[in-house]
């Protein structure tokens, strides 16, 4: 089985971070293909860098190496009912593959992410994949995405914030909300107490099961293969 | 005053035909510029064709002439947050205006769109417009966008779907769920004897209302102007 | 075009003061009617004040000047679904005009209002307008309506209010929560950096909207013209 | 323990058939009251109707006979938060008792109700006591208020809505919506075989409930009595 | 009337204390039965112990004293629709009781429980009942089942977190969240000045309302009587 | 690894398929134990039945053989909470793991289950799991749960239930309710054209996922271990 994760920036370090995590939880025989776009914006922290990340995305899954599934590697879950649309399998978010994950594991968890302004996007996500009644909390711990690796106060900051998504808002599990944080699940979860959720990792699980279930993206009705019709200027190549 | 009103898909005779609409309703001493972008496919009948869309929006509102206020004239409201993170003034999608416009004339409406495979994108507005409790249902009449013009059937089966959305949803007014169909609301709503609304018509009301009212999009939070950072490959030009 | 806008409470100096906000926006060639009703409450701060207030309203619909639409100025929108049964023209409230026009903005908003115990008014109607996913708060300057214009603490009042709401609350724009304010917006906007929106002036824009598009209240169902039939005692006189 | 039951429209008929029902179902040693006010349509089938209703409601509490609670049938629930701030004791609607009524002795119910134009106010009336989820339907006879008493064919239509709803919709129980129909359960339950319930037994059980449990609206808050202040006009007996 | 009241613990002290409640507002010419079963927890305090109280009730509804209705005295409402599809008369659990009964007298309540852990709980059947825009808060008071009475802080620690609800969050009401708690409502609405509402004695008064209006469980759909079949080990003789 | 699934009736055929099934998806060095209880109802299809099938459960994961992961193989995820506090590792129910895992194929399912009185039992585990967005209906092919493997007509029925579910109702996917099921998935997908999903098979993918991930139960907050205590009579075995 192959399994490409897509990390929507053009950060090659953090391509590789996530790469790795995603390894480390991959079944025996799983291959994890981490690849970052061609283009796009360095990285995603407002609606205007999200909504740029997108061609990039479904370049990669018309153009990348073939694989049998696909997690987007962005908490904003980018691009994702067109990537449905044409990938050959099935595709999860790390938003929902997360958020998800988090219900099985705790009546409650709060998303702890980089910039306050991305808070709102996640807020919409809450509702989109209906965990609503879960949601404690958003909480940003403002730093930006580029520095998560390189600001030496970067896990102070995040753990704090978990700390008082804990303390303050009684969230009794952690979703993280970047893709760059996923190799702290274990530490910060040894600090607080409660499960700690990312998506980079759990959207690995979760399309590995969907294979081994031999399920994919339903082709009736919302997700079936889009009409096909001429592109124009820049774009022209993503005709289908 | 100066209405941008963006037609998100490249074919020229529906602008022409948006930008007739629009200046019909426009008040005295508005100027509407009806423009369609430079790239991007040549109608939006996807998720797929709607992300791809997204970039040719963003670049006539940050390159094209300058505006007051913009109206996103494809019934998807592709890149609405993203736009109104950039734009010099408020920006208004034809869905959101179409569906609250009619809340103020009516306790509920049905969409009536062209392709049951939008249908998906149009509940989800539906959601996130906060007017669920108003739409009685959202029906297709299954002509493509580009055949709303020169399919000789279509205003017949148009008619046909706001017949049944009146008769057997209980629908007391109608939403249009497509720019192309803009001119047909006055006919549609002699046969039918409820409101019809369009979006690209009520879109324009509204931002020249918000313009009068000196109100532009909120520069806190959410909708604040994007961190600037560098782009890669083909969107390069999109950094800010 | 002419707009009949109602102040539903007998105060002749607020109905002076609103009627100089709408006529401030209305566009070139609409007349502006400020009017209030010969019976009811000097002031709407209770839901007994409310609901003695809607005769009133009805009457100056029935009896008074004939107009093209009708905005009715008072933040709980008293009588709004019995006034669109028998205007003429469009029927908007404040309420609905104001929080549904804070959504073109932002992504949140927060109510600003007077007394505390009309808040639970407000947040109904945050419900009924289908706008609880963007309200933040609904916050009270215990200022009584009829002290807006006379006590000289109260624009402190309401502007500690506003600034709390954006600080704590994360609002992104505020809705001034009562008609009296409706001269507050520019200078609250100057202080606090967000929109803030007042419902008169934009129902006046909405209505005129309208008009233009003209789209009036559907006859069809809900709003449909009541059944004829007897009043007795003092209300004898409300016979259709 | 004496029990009012305000009857909102003037039908002396209506009047007696309602407090007949009423004693039926009080408990020993409890006087039950049924009155109509003075003042107010002849029925109540619109909006209209239903607001001018509200002051009569509102006088007979304030300076009819003392009494120790309140019922208020009519099934729109008219001047129910008005009559809870000036009473005495507890008030209680008859759509709110039917409905949470029916949830204690079924996962669903449907209401049927007289004229199709009222079903928008029941539908709002099922989401304001929070029992969406228990509702299966709101339908309609199209037979007059007035008219339940002296149609020969009324009852059958009853019945026969009644039987759609629990065969087509599922209903699990039937609350009927009108007070006029509150004769009607034990032979429309025989007929159905499901619980039928009536608003206004059900109101008379509740308030009897609530003086036996020594509880009675809120003072603090949205309930608390009303500011003073003076009314104009018509309405000027109306000043507390 | 005969009416049994099931305190689903094994503490025949508690059985006492919530016997004589009940007995207190029942009607002239009921008899209230209070009961605990013969199995089953000590006190329940987390889900492990609902789950296991409830063959207890089942049994004492089956094999019990006949009565024609029943109350479930423990505020997770425990085997409450298994109990209705068996029982020969309605069925009422004591959270739904108290926080339906709580919305007849304000447009807010908050419950005051006893262990943080039982929130969950309780914020579940908010949903379920639908009274989720009614309800301000969940508090706990952190005082065991069984310490309600031992303890002589217990009553003052109450009183400080209802106090909480009124003043912090708003609450016009307060719920009762324990049937251990069900003698507190008088002195504690007079602390508080507002109504406090214990499920068990408003069981009391709701089964006896409904036992007047002649209505049951329905036999139709969800709440229809079991299939028959065997049943297997220590619950063999649960077979129909 | 070890999973253990629990067949929550007492049927051994059903238990084996299960089993069978279960095995077919789980990753290369996982073990899958399939069990079911030494007491409870010979089937589930009823409130009661699904009661008193939880202290099987709930002995089973604390007497049976340990495990690092559990399944609760019944379509109403009998127990879960419970289950959670107590079980040494994750504890999946095979309707949220159904339900949830349909959402990453389709933005729509249906659920296809046995018998008609169970539907309202799945409707309510939609509102709990936060899929009611997704879910088109509820449908019942009426064969009882023992009658699934012995009925030569069950397949047939079933496979009727899914195509209306897909034809009428627009469902995407088809979730299947009830884990005597587990075994239809390809042949009813290849029949239908969109995926099918069973909560068995898909709820051991989520538990391998979780093991994978060193994710467990939340020790915090609402799944916190229970507080020790006495039980009596029958299950006085069960005091932890």
């Amino acid at each position: 089985m192959r399994i490409m994760v897509i990390n929507p920036n053009t950060s090659a370090a953090m391509t590789t971070l996530i790469g790795g995590c995603a390894r480390a939880v991959a079944g025996q025989g799983t291959t994890v293909v981490a690849v970052s776009p061609s283009m796009g914006p360095a990285s995603i922290e407002s609606h205007y860098d999200e909504a740029l990340a997108v061609p990039g995305i479904l370049d990669e899954i018309r153009n990348g190496e073939p694989a049998d599934a696909y997690v987007l590697a962005c908490f904003g879950d980018p691009g994702l009912d067109a990537a449905r649309e044409i990938a050959r399998g099935p595709v999860v978010g790390i938003a929902e593959a997360a958020m998800r994950t988090a219900t099985y594991v705790a009546r409650s968890f709060s998303v702890v992410t980089t910039l306050g302004r991305t808070t709102g996007r996640a807020q919409e996500l809450v509702d989109r994949y209906g965990v609503r009644a879960y949601c404690r909390s958003v909480r940003a711990c403002e730093v930006p995405v580029l520095e998560l690796e390189t600001d030496p106060e970067a896990k102070k900051r995040i753990l704090a914030e978990c700390r008082r998504a804990v303390e303050q808002d009684g969230a009794e599990s952690i979703v993280l909300g970047c893709a760059g944080m996923a190799d702290l699940c274990a530490e910060l979860s040894g600090e607080l107490g409660v499960p700690v959720i990312d998506g980079v990792t759990a959207g690995v699980t979760i399309v590995e099961g969907l294979v081994r279930l031999g399920v994919s993206t339903s082709r009736v009705g919302e997700y079936a293969p889009p009409p096909r019709k001429q592109y124009q200027g820049a774009l022209e190549g993503f005709a289908l």
